[in-house]
């Protein structure tokens, strides 16, 4: 059952496309799954690659493209003609048909779509192309298996078997009225279960779940995971039936949508990989950066404007790090449970309630945590005066901080934005400068300078 | 289609509740889906939400108790007495009914398990508690369809219309020999396709996925996703059919996953939610927290070891938080970078190649960066040497701190430790000492202190 991919596995591939051996690449490639021959190919060169692409049955390689990277594919591609192009779309779903053409440049996207023999393929694909990506049109297929209210369960299920070639997975049965619109669905089990002379009419589910062709992409996942439906039909304004959305394509969009939550925590603004150029990582990750440099100088100014009052206590300065430290920390926390709330709609309830919360919960972390630093410092350094004021600052840098952690991503999702642009980076640097300000502010304050 | 819960009808279920008006709740949640009521139980006090439970059919009330979030669920099975409870247990699949009773006591189990009524369902339940919740056998269903390869397609049909019934889904139909050993699979299309009269042992695809009872729950996710499963049987060491797993519970520990690692990115330990109370959200804040502090109280000890240097470059000292801001930053990205890999399995090759291109990106980067700290330092300065001193630091830690976060989680990912703990504070913390340090070591050398 387990597939892993070996050194030897890679090197006897690459041997077998030196010398052109075709008869024993396809033998060799025959026992594997289109998914791992898309792990194999993915660690060829691109030459290497298409060359086998080229060799094997369109059948199988277009999936086998459609299981690899994104970049990867794009490269085979660009070694193919739209011909070829044409013919693993002739063999793919409407829905991933249209995503491998979405990726052309536009000039040869006509190439491609002129070159598809399939004339109701060619027409589908061309409507999918029309949605935009992060809708429930962008996501849907066109292949499903309608039935219409009017028939027997007989005639429903001659119908059926030849709709039915055209579709990988039957998951649901959707029934339509004369206008095409869709009135209920019918499962696989409540037909088999069903007299055969029966009426559709009669036998149908009215009660059937569907999403808006332009609902969002995102909205479509929220709304499959909470009712646990493993395809939910697509339809347009006036319900009549366009498409289905099936539970594969929602799990790519949770996980994508993870990653992007994931990686701008980490400061990352584009979705890349480890794989990816060096280039590509730099423009991902150098604005946030950036931003941090700034947020550095900002300290530093801070610094630097106290530099008079702290000649006598250099100490003081010796802890920015520690106070920077826990304000982001601080931040990055609350900001993070907030922001996964808001991403699983667990968060309701006024903003005030919110913030009352995290005051009381950064209180209480921050004078566990002073009690320490107090500790240290006083045996330390001998002063109690300056141990109370470091102290000090700090349960106060920490309450701050989370209020600020929890209030931005908060505000952000009433104002519409992705609150999760708050998290990472952002609230870190801001975290740091106010931190800081405040420190030496209170510490300033208590030592009556 | 869209359900949003809204004030006004909390406080009408509020209301009836409170008038004990029984037929007005029935009617008036009646319309809803279970997953909608689970929303409205969940913002209701304990006491109300279990006066609706134990008023409905528990055919809901089962549904609806699994939708709802663990602490809310717990909250309302304390109120309900172990009859009550294994009235619930009846009604769900097997799955389900482990999980549920796996959250009581294990005194409450006992007396719940004894209450089932169901032999079958109560020594399926049995079985399923006796497997690790994180693996594949914590994750199966006992229900599923199971033909003979002797039958005929009629036969099968037949018995498949018995089975069915208390299969929710049928995704696939497994095909096993008279040892009761997974043979093979057939889809409901395939059934529907075949002659009556032909035998199983003709039509069925002995290509067939399969996990181990004992196969990690992450590992079957990865599987199911990779060759897009929408269910895979489960079978013992003799590869006896044991159960299935759908993807609907894929989908939960994908997201499970995904929150975890994104709550380890954050420093937050154990898995929480914005509702919990403020005691288990310092427990899972505050040992990261601590962390933080231990090493600011680091970043203090080398600052005050280079305090002579300070009496003649104090402006060094003010550039330390940006030091250490920026050492955090590189880390948690090449780390989240890594981590992500890993986990996409993405990340193949040698680790010395890994740190070969992080230290020509991170290079990249530093250098950028240096320019314009150069730039900023030597206008407002006035000092070349400073400057310089300040700026070769900056690309001397950017390197070293996304050396950093590049092998750690390599380093536990070999050693076989999860490598998101290596992501947020622990990077954070451990790049704000070295940064420090390395800063301090190079700006003494190139002033020549």
């Amino acid at each position: 059952m387990k597939f892993t991919i070996s050194n030897e596995l890679i090197e006897k591939v690459e041997q077998l496309v030196q010398s052109k051996n075709d008869e024993a690449i396809l033998d060799l490639l025959n026992e594997y799954h289109h998914a791992d021959i898309a792990e194999i190919l993915e660690d060829l060169n691109t030459e290497q690659a298409s060359y086998i692409i080229k060799l094997l049955d369109s059948e199988k390689t277009s999936e086998i493209l459609m299981e690899m990277d994104e970049g990867d594919r794009e490269k085979i591609l660009a070694t193919l003609s739209t011909k070829e192009i044409a013919e693993e779309i002739e063999e793919l779903d409407t829905d991933d048909a249209a995503d491998m053409i979405a990726e052309l440049s536009e000039e040869r996207q006509i190439e491609v779509i002129a070159q598809i023999e399939d004339e109701e393929h060619k027409a589908e694909i061309r409507e999918l192309l029309t949605y935009d990506e992060d809708t429930a049109g962008g996501l849907m297929a066109k292949e499903l298996v309608r039935v219409n209210e009017n028939w027997t369960v007989t005639e429903c299920v001659r119908e059926m078997r030849a709709q039915a070639e055209n579709v990988t997975r039957v998951h649901s049965i959707y029934v339509v009225d004369g206008n095409e619109k869709l009135i209920g669905r019918l499962s696989l089990k409540d037909l088999l279960m069903a007299s055969p002379r029966a009426h559709i009419s009669t036998v149908y589910i009215p009660k059937v779940d569907f999403v808006d062709v332009n609902e969002d992409a995102e909205e479509v996942a929220r709304i499959m995971q909470k009712y646990d439906l493993e395809a939910i039909p697509v339809v347009d304004e006036n319900k009549v039936l366009l498409g289905r959305i099936t539970i594969d394509d929602i799990v790519d969009v949770i996980k994508e949508e993870a990653e992007k939550d994931y990686q701008m925590a980490a400061g990352i603004t584009q979705d890349v990989e480890a794989d990816d150029s060096i280039l590509q990582l730099t423009r991902a990750r150098l604005p946030w950066l950036f931003l941090g440099l700034v947020g550095g100088i900002g300290a530093f100014l801070i610094m630097e404007g106290f530099k008079g009052t702290f000649e006598k206590y250099a100490v003081l300065f010796f802890f920015t790090p520690l106070i920077a430290a826990m304000a982001g920390n601080v931040g990055v926390q609350s900001s993070a449970i907030i922001v996964q709330g808001l991403a699983n709609d667990d968060v309701k309830g006024s903003i005030n309630k919110r913030l009352i919360k995290e005051m009381f919960l950064a209180a209480l972390n921050g004078f566990i945590l002073a009690l320490f630093l107090f500790a240290f410092v006083w045996i330390t350094k001998g002063s109690f005066l300056t141990a109370l004021a470091i102290s000090v600052s700090l349960v106060a840098v920490i309450i701050i901080a989370g209020l600020i952690g929890t209030f931005v991503p908060l505000f952000l999702d009433k104002k519409g934005i992705d609150p999760a642009i708050a998290t990472g980076p952002f609230i870190t640097t801001s975290n740091d400068i106010f931190g800081i300000l405040i420190y030496f502010w209170i510490a300033k304050l208590i030592l009556g300078i």
